[in-house]
């Protein structure tokens, strides 16, 4: 036996069978994008020249598997490739490397799909309330959550407390930080989420609605989790976190944390490069949808249709049926569809989300004459007439 | 006063007047834009409609300035946009959300260059260890620097040690694990660690080398930060770690952690997303290069041009730019050119990169006849031959 066979030597675990899948659109002719396709799932897996590979199981098994290659319909082609469950360590960090780690730096590839195996799905527990979870919490059993978003940077903790009342009076839900309010000098972390907090059950015990502070902890290790449990200590209801900044295994974490226990909302920030261009990247329904519930989320924000940022309404339209699409035992989760709505678009996105859904509203609410609490309450009742409807 | 004055009153300390600045490339006519510009720089900081702004140091300071605006040389434009630098919170994750956090899911948007003020560059210590001292603790003074990776993914762990003691006894500086092995079921990450540092070390003991075995640390929150302090424990002698999976401010705690204190090796895996389209991302040089020294990378890795990756030479040479560039009192890094490179690249490599490089080849080297430290030897008898010429 040469020493190159000793070396390599089969794998010394039996592997279980069990494969996960990944659809993957391949841009190129077609002799292009089977080249690419035969790259991928080396590229994904061993990252070896395939001739080297000792036979056995690491060819057969371990190496990705095209189990299909199609033209797709706008002229690319779609591989469905699978991979042994294995390979991912049953991590989240993992498991995105085996889907789209190197590959994501190939042109022309992006994910379309990604369809769990029993073992993936059962290591992952997903949103820690889901859409139950959360309606019971926040005790709005049928009709749309509303939420709005303290801004603009700059304001002092008071200020920024302040506005919090006065959406509270109103019946705001969820009455987040704006996701770029961290521990700036003029709101320092600390200040801000103690009279927020303070702020929203101060109305609550006016109003007696059950309206929740969520402040934005997303901020540097390891200070992400204490500011996690510090916000919770002074009363936060919900966080919300933008895990393309700390990672999406950071938000996991938060989401798996038994003494934390709070909801959570992702925000997309720094995520735009995987959705933007439209030969790479991953699918908005797989990555705002889908992967942001298998990382923890109760809610996902996306930019809505018709805003600012041109995601189209079947973009929207994916994201939320992957945030209910069956995926083992994950609960389904809200879209939280934001960015440049107005109470004026309430009716239109009614049409596409239905009552499963989070209306974010955020600079627009800010449009009042004089009487904040006031507008927030005509944003309430149009969001419930349209479900009484 | 009107509630909305009394609600939103200006910022509640003074601001430094320190702006730091990121140039932006904007697709588009030049009316659009312009508007894109204009956008951009509420959508970054305020996020707020600008006409409903409390007059003074908000819209002054807060709100992101259009520095200056031009064509730029492919038909596309230019913005140098100014930020206050108390709006990062002299934070990564706030640092990269004011840079790009909402602006990179707007089309069309791409950025070029980030020129940080003294303040930021005063609140990171990036790398620890920098080109100096990852050479001294390598005792390589002055040759570019020998790397390569073990694989494939699927070997048992004593069959990857042995690897490891191969290349070791041919005289690779630092043999790393290859980004995809994590902790799965055929080579467990503390059993790999354990068996590759004992492998290193054996080789060295009889060499006088000073090689290093350098495992990939990436995992799940908080498992990642004890898999480093494990892995110093058993003996590894370096670390790597792909920020796009685990966190960029993942990788920063690690690198700020003084009770670890080891090299680290940053590996580019699910980052594509922001380099691989044109008009969108952030540039090459900025993200693989600055972002990564920043994040305190003492090496980064990236998909050499002529590899399998379609990573231009102008693209590598930006990295490799980056990586040296002055960066206030931030030591300069290495860079790592990989992904398909071979023995026979070396040279063109050099013409390139010369001797402020790190060399990583992984699967071209398992290409020998029965003798991988002979194929190491040759590799680093190629690159000393280089040196001295």
């Amino acid at each position: 036996m040469s020493q190159a066979e000793r070396v390599l030597d089969p794998v010394a675990v039996p592997l279980s069978g069990e494969r996960f899948s990944v659809l993957y659109r391949i841009a190129g002719d077609e002799a292009t994008a089977r080249a690419r396709g035969e790259a991928l799932v080396v590229e994904q897996t061993v990252e070896f020249p395939p001739d080297l590979l000792p036979p056995g199981d690491i060819p057969e098994q371990i190496v990705g598997r095209i189990e299909r290659f199609r033209a797709g319909d706008d002229g690319v082609f779609q591989a469905e490739v699978s991979y042994a469950v294995e390979t991912t360590s049953l991590e989240l960090t993992q498991l995105l490397n085996v889907v789209f780690g190197n590959s994501s730096l190939l042109p022309g590839i992006r994910v379309e799909r990604l369809s769990l195996s029993p073992a993936l799905l059962a290591a992952f527990r997903g949103p820690r309330f889901g859409r139950q979870g959360l309606r019971d919490y926040l005790q709005v059993p049928d009709r749309p959550i509303l939420s709005t978003a303290i801004k603009p940077m700059g304001l002092s903790a008071p200020a920024l407390a302040e506005l919090v009342y006065q959406f509270a009076l109103g019946g705001i839900d969820i009455i987040k930080d704006d996701h770029g309010l961290s521990d700036q000098p003029f709101a320092p972390f600390g200040e801000r989420v103690a009279r927020c907090a303070e702020a929203v059950a101060r109305a609550n015990a006016q109003t007696g609605f059950h309206c929740v502070y969520m402040p934005n902890v997303t901020g540097s290790s390891p200070g992400l989790h204490d500011r996690a449990h510090e916000a919770k200590l002074m009363g936060a209801g919900a966080l919300i976190i933008s895990p393309g900044l700390a990672g999406l295994d950071a938000m996991r974490a938060l989401a798996d944390d038994d003494a934390l226990a709070l909801p959570l909302m992702s925000h997309p920030a720094f995520l735009g490069g995987f959705v933007t261009a439209p030969d790479n990247g991953i699918a908005h329904g797989v990555l705002l949808g889908q992967i942001m519930r298998l990382a923890g989320a109760d809610a996902s924000v996306f930019p809505n249709f018709g805003g600012r940022f041109s995601f189209t309404v079947e973009d929207c339209r994916a994201i939320a049926a992957a945030s209910a699409a069956p995926l083992g035992a994950l609960a389904p989760i809200f879209p939280t569809p934001g960015g440049g709505m107005s109470i004026d678009s309430v009716p239109e996105m009614h049409a596409v989300y239905g009552r499963e859904v989070i209306y974010l509203i955020g600079g627009n609410l800010y449009r009042h004459d004089g009487d904040l609490a006031a507008r927030a309450r005509q944003f309430r009742a149009l969001v419930e007439g349209l479900a009484d409807a």
